[in-house]
């Protein structure tokens, strides 16, 4: 299996101010995935006390990127292009772990699929499945 | 034209802490369509300094809520099953407003589009465009 | 497990004229999932020689069919109400398959997810990923 | 507004023979748009009797197509690599037809949206909701 570009997956983690304050973290990966976690708090809730839909697209989108990212030679960067999401069912719980896989990098385009599994009282069960098309970029470094 | 459900649409925004958060308010709203405004800071940025992704998707997928909630009866509420996002160009400026449109609204499920466009120094640009479906379910006060 | 539903499977792929025109035919099924195939002709092919897009979304779509019908009452029956597809790869070969899984059926929808994989010269692969959401509504006999 | 590339358009059209088997005929285009139509009858029917799933993602595929070659250069030819529909009503009626616009071609993909009106005794109601993502790729002559 190749090297994953772990420059760019630990960029996208630690630069992004809105993951942070989500309190979303990186907890691994390797060449074509990604692994995530989230801590379920009223911060993130939706009107009936649920997980709000945007928190989950948040996660899954960035693990996507995070998964995507790790395919990628060292000059390139990745950029969503399209994102599909299925709700199976309301979030609750305590954490909200998502993992992203790489169906395929193209040379412009990568294509990622997650899930998010959300654990309550130590039973985890799927509550989201997810799609991602990434386009690879020119990587331009932040001053 | 029906009278909207004002109430409905009036509790998906007051209540849902996320949003409230992000700082996503309700700018106008009838039947069958809803119009939001979220001011674009650094809080919701992602690695290279545009909008996160996930603050978007949260935008559009609350605006598509309180538009279908806009079409169903006092006894119903409305819950997102799926979203789909196609990103047309990085977001960056001062504000992103969005509007919701209901396509149909049946017996179990309304179907939503909706575009967020992005207003930078006086040009607004679309930046999004988005699907959502939502299942129609029976209304349950919240205590 | 649960019994599938076999009658209204079969149904489906019986009935259906434009499926049965396109060759396309049910390989297996048990509750919640469903495999079918389809020879690649120059009758599905589009503009470059490759199979058309269409034909694989037709695939795609009634075998995520036959998969949530798998899994309802006799007295239910399912329609398509939303479809993502992802196109990985052009697509050649001798024979298309198809594999649909359902990810969950609640009340209303059925969440199902597919795959299509061409197979050229004994070496198979990947070409389209999918997602299908239907609606689960009550059986009406047909004449 | 710029010059549509009416060669590709035109080729797309002449060249896919499982579209032509469809019955799927082009009615008008220009930069950025294109409009198509298909009659229906038994041979494109699914199940119950209703026009396929199946056979309106072709349609709405083609034209989508077709509104994204009419804004690419010359040199330059474009691939499906994702598409979302939600399907609004069942489809019957004498004809459909299908208007798809581009919403942007940047320079590596194109968004386009769709819509399919059925036709039924002179009263038309749109019956199916499209948006699709195709790559900008290098135009390569079929013998």
């Amino acid at each position: 299996m190749p090297e994953p570009n772990a420059a760019l997956v630990a960029q996208i983690f630690e630069r992004a101010e809105f993951v942070r304050s989500l309190g979303i973290t990186l907890v691994a990966f390797d060449y074509g995935w990604c692994e995530t976690k989230m801590a379920i708090t009223p911060a993130i809730s939706q009107q009936h006390g649920f997980v709000h839909a945007g928190a989950m697209m948040t996660l899954a989108d960035h693990t996507c990127g995070g998964a995507a990212a790790s395919t990628v030679p060292a000059d390139k960067d990745v950029l969503t292009i399209d994102n599909n999401f299925s709700f199976l069912r309301a979030a609750a719980g305590q954490v909200l772990t998502c993992r992203a896989t790489v169906v395929r990098t193209g040379s412009t385009v990568a294509f990622v699929e997650a899930r998010i599994d959300a654990t309550r009282d130590g039973v985890t069960t799927q509550i989201v499945s997810a799609s991602s098309i990434l386009s690879i970029v020119g990587y331009r470094p932040r001053d």
